[in-house]
């Protein structure tokens, strides 16, 4: 029998969602819910029924995990603890300095319940923070380092789009090379935040706009771009539409660590992911976490888990058998 | 209370081991079991006493994991199986086509005796493994590859060793960049043997040996080099001692896939390990699992377990509050 997943939420990361379920021969899209009106919303998959989000509780019994697409702002901090009464969820949370606080919501809901809430699946937090932890425990005298990009920072583009003159805007995060090589080295360099990344805007101004107090404006924003060096373009909305549309992302987190009884010896760990598109990724693996979700609740489990709580064969859809033939 | 550790075997493992346990805060080294006469073993600790393999079923009850350093062709097979009636253990099996028939026999008498035990903990076996799963987990339309090296192959190094003539010698084994390139742009190529390692060998030849003869020998060696591309290089005992006595290693796991509701974004997974000190990163990745054992069999749970099987949480020294707090 197939798992049953509802996304609940349906922008870029559900239809994320809707095509990693398609990918996965052991699960099956049930239903989507959504708090526009259903009618109003087409999904891509032809024999599933998009229904109002106040349907959702009602359909308890025929869905197995719900995967919740909310923004970390506002929608997950209230709907992971409520739908979880309900429903083995997993959600993408990723404010990570709100997330103990997350946990603890989620956890107390889930335990009442005796239903499994998955917090924080994606790539950062999600694979990016697994790699964290295996390679700090595997090389505890050491240090890790995070670097994000090539890729486009929603919030950084949404914060340029709301300057006056600006008609629209896409900012990359760019790693900086000489960084990512003194780091691969092994010289555990201190870096700040101005040598790890840089800033690139490509911006489309108004007509007469004046563009060059909107590039001041940008270059001196707190906490967005003032830290940073950050590279301001101007160009047409055309070219806007024809060259920036894609929602690229990746990085890297690398951790250098000493071994030997006089710690003679360094070794580099390096994780990296090239992503073409961060929703779709993001989606993935939060569908692999939907399959560990159903898993852990056939088993009896209940309560909020994290990436570190779950072995990693429950994410796979082969036997234990055949991980241990082919690719151990 | 620490982690009493126990080392079973003392060679470049074992001492990679001690030099672990050295760095957990929450570990200490119990003993060394050796079946050489204990009194000629020299370790590194002053306060750790050596003992005969025969005195370590006595010790049963003051070691919370046995670490197994011994070969996997003829020790492994053997010791796990039988140490794991009286301790937990940890092994670093990597036999890759022999690992189920070890794992079923270790989770047989891990499961008569409530033992833990770990087995083919390392690199490859293991964090490699590792990625593999959840890569492939994660981007399950895709294809991985595994690249090993730069770095020495002692079997390769001892099979050269073998000829009629040759003194000593090193074999590096490298990855290729031209293929490692074609599998990062996503092309998802189809690689030969010879397309994805080149082999060179750094031989010292006896005084009058046929160096011809040898050079031919190796390169047609069956399984070891005849598939390969392979250099061999003359050099000096004196040569080979001052710039081959490294055991560097390293390599690459890599996974291609795509997702999307055409598969229309393609996506790249890259690990990659660059070790210093091969059985030092080793000993490094089978001590948190020993932890990992420790914990494990403190809850009650046995029988026998790979990295597949092992939350992450089970491998840090940290609390599960500092790991959500500082690492997720």
């Amino acid at each position: 029998m197939s798992i049953r997943i509802g996304i609940l939420g349906y922008g870029n990361l559900g239809r994320g969602i809707e095509c990693a379920v398609k990918q996965a021969s052991d699960m099956e899209l049930k239903a989507v819910f959504t708090r526009r009106d259903p009618s109003t919303v087409k999904i891509l998959s032809d024999n599933v029924k998009v229904y109002h989000v106040d349907e959702a509780v009602k359909m308890k019994d025929e869905i197995d995990v719900m995967i919740l697409c909310g923004g970390s702002a506002t929608d997950l901090p209230v709907q992971t603890p409520e739908y979880v009464k309900y429903f083995n969820v997993v959600d993408s949370f990723d404010t990570h300095a709100k997330i103990p606080e997350h946990f603890g919501n989620v956890d107390k809901s889930a335990k009442e319940s005796g239903k499994i809430g998955i917090i924080s699946a994606g790539w950062d937090p999600g694979m990016f923070s697994l790699n964290r932890l295996y390679a700090g425990a595997v090389l505890p005298n050491g240090k890790d380092y995070t670097f994000w990009g090539k890729g486009v920072s929603q919030g950084h583009s949404d914060a340029i789009r709301r300057i006056d003159g600006v008609v629209d805007a896409k900012q990359y995060t760019i790693p900086i090379d000489t960084a990512l090589e003194a780091v691969r080295s092994g010289s555990n360099p201190e870096l700040s935040t101005r040598e790890k990344h840089l800033r690139e805007c490509f911006v489309v101004a108004a007509e007469g706009a004046d563009k060059a107090k909107i590039e001041q404006e940008i270059k001196t924003m707190p906490n967005y771009f003032a830290d940073y060096d950050t590279i301001v373009h101007f160009i047409s909305l055309e070219e806007l539409k024809a060259n920036h549309s894609g929602i690229p992302h990746g990085g890297f987190v690398i951790r250098s660590g000493n071994t030997g009884w006089e710690n003679e010896h360094s070794h580099i760990i390096e994780y990296s992911l090239k992503l073409d598109s961060n929703p779709e990724f993001t989606a993935s693996v939060i569908v692999a976490y939907a399959r560990a979700a159903y898993k852990l609740s056939k088993e009896g489990a209940c309560g909020c888990k994290t990436v570190f709580d779950i072995a990693p064969a429950y994410l796979t859809e082969m036997s234990h058998e055949e991980i241990i033939k082919n690719l151990l």
